[in-house]
């Protein structure tokens, strides 16, 4: 299984980034997803400090952010990524009740959107924002 | 533009829900998808009731639920459903900050989607939940 | 494997559906799709119902509506829905031939699909139904 | 609007294609997915050969073919596809009544899609076909 | 696992495919995915004739043409399409720092396209490409 | 159109992105991606920055990067990211007879990929790459 090896933690740089995932989350666990972007600890050390920087508190709370996380991963259909989001959801408090209230949003999501994209509705003027151009010629 | 035409409100049913619809919202806008599905008016009555009871409070808070919304609706790419339910998490509070600290979120989710999707990375076993049953053949 | 437990059928309401789903079915499975949904009672009397309903006799053959589900089920990769769609469109008479030549038609419909895409073709006026609106600024 | 130009009936072997494309559907009109295609002289003959082959009479009939096809390119968001398709299912004779139920079935299967890819269910060995292998260590 | 039976050699026109997968490959493995057409003779035919001629010498590379079948295959989510191209990408030559750089760039083009839809911009004027039309009523 | 205001350049870090951007292309425009990301400047620099830094000379040349963001945006349906990058592409020397090609292997990828994930076939072993792990209960 995968396309790649999970890497060791030889490299330094790794080595750095796997203490800190540590000490934040206060296990010891690195999960996969780190493993295997550590084959290119560059790569491994911006996703972490952008992951880090930008699930925690901030204008929105960090559960909101991992439910958003999670419907995008269930949109992608990312089976990794829907049982890790869905893990760190339930570490940040989500309840029974409200995993199955958003499975239903997610459910009610997809369904009027393949309606609305079945019908080809054109945009409402009332939700437009933006500075508005001249007509062109598009209409994809 | 649209696959349909757009209903109108000769059919009792039809005013009824769209009579809802504008007291639910305190505003006389009926958007275009409502008019979409009034074609069916069982069916624009079984999605108005059911939108309507899953996006008020709930064990959920109903901004929450317009983000996991929006972002369903990004992973789906369909822009009339992006631009009204960016329009109803304004409606519900979203500011500016929220909204760019959200695109963010979503902007990483698929990222990583893709990053673990390309690597095929296994489900690390702390992520599991539910019923183990004996391992099968399938490896898809 | 899984993100929730699947439910037993102690919950009255779920024995309830339960006991449908084996009737209508002439046998005694109860796959883990309403066992996952049995989680939330209401939800589950809700798909079943709205299933039951759709999926029966009506302006389309029963099979006809089975091979759109799993189209679906394919586009959104979704391998539980294509399992259980495709077993269900047999019991319905998909013949290995009709299989085939389904199976052509999404992988067309696919290919097709892309290749528009990729060409970012104006939809020609000829395909164009419903009420006509002034022009608006948007291109996308 | 487009990322190539539609190309004109200068070469021999387009104009064969396209004259084949009137005189099969009895009327004057080569929609701008061909007139794409036109492009690549070989791409257009091979696309138009395999569609007419496929979309015809077979094991299926042609308007389940056209739902197919309507329904994987509102799975894929293709706005031109949706519209052309559901064209052509109008001319093989898909009633208004007939159209709202095929959009009900596809707004229901990316519904129970989302649902199920959000509980990452286990396939129930009932659904499985095929020469069963030894179990791998895969499990994505 | 699966929805079909793997086919085996009996056919003729299968053992003439498989006999040429041999060949041009220079091993003698025979993937799934042909053994999966091949219930389906004339369309595992069409399907390796046309791999055959595409994915070979031609105006692009064939690591270029493997590294775009790798990209379309991770954002469809096509785990066995990941699998095998990707095995494709490092027998023409791929090494792991151009894995890793593939990686990267998928992962970004996810991610900007996410953000870009989620913004729901207009497309710039110097980026369309085409005969221009009058403006049409579509906004979608 | 559009869920946001594009912003002008009256913030200094803006202004500098901005510069840069002109600077690196040798032109004026500042296509509409990056005045929408500039409603946040800390997303505007990073964005810029990390793509600046992947899309150029690397592991991989600059052509073959543009083709896979190209491809990625096809497969996700965003008009806005195939327009510009399709613009980017023949700015970096794709040629006409490039691009059909290119075309062809998305238009394979996708028919195929769609072809695979309707038989749910396993992986080859032969096709499995890293540290292989004892068998799992899982299988999606």
């Amino acid at each position: 299984m995968a396309t790649i090896e999970l890497a060791d933690e030889a490299d330094p740089r790794v080595r750095a980034v796997f203490a800190d995932i540590r000490a934040t989350r206060g296990n010891d666990v690195v999960n996969n997803f780190w493993r295997g972007l550590a084959n290119n600890p560059a790569l491994l050390e911006r996703t972490w400090s952008a992951l880090k920087a930008v699930m925690g508190e901030g204008h929105l709370d960090p559960l909101t952010k991992e439910l958003v996380y999670v419907a995008v991963s269930i949109a992608n259909g990312c089976s990794y990524c829907i049982h890790s989001h869905t893990a760190a959801a339930r570490a940040k408090g989500l309840t029974p009740e409200q995993h199955g209230e958003f499975l239903i949003v997610v459910g009610m999501a997809n369904q009027t959107n393949a309606l609305v994209t079945g019908m080809q509705l054109a945009v409402d003027a009332a939700f437009l924002v933006g500075e508005q151009r001249p007509p062109t010629t598009s209409n994809i």
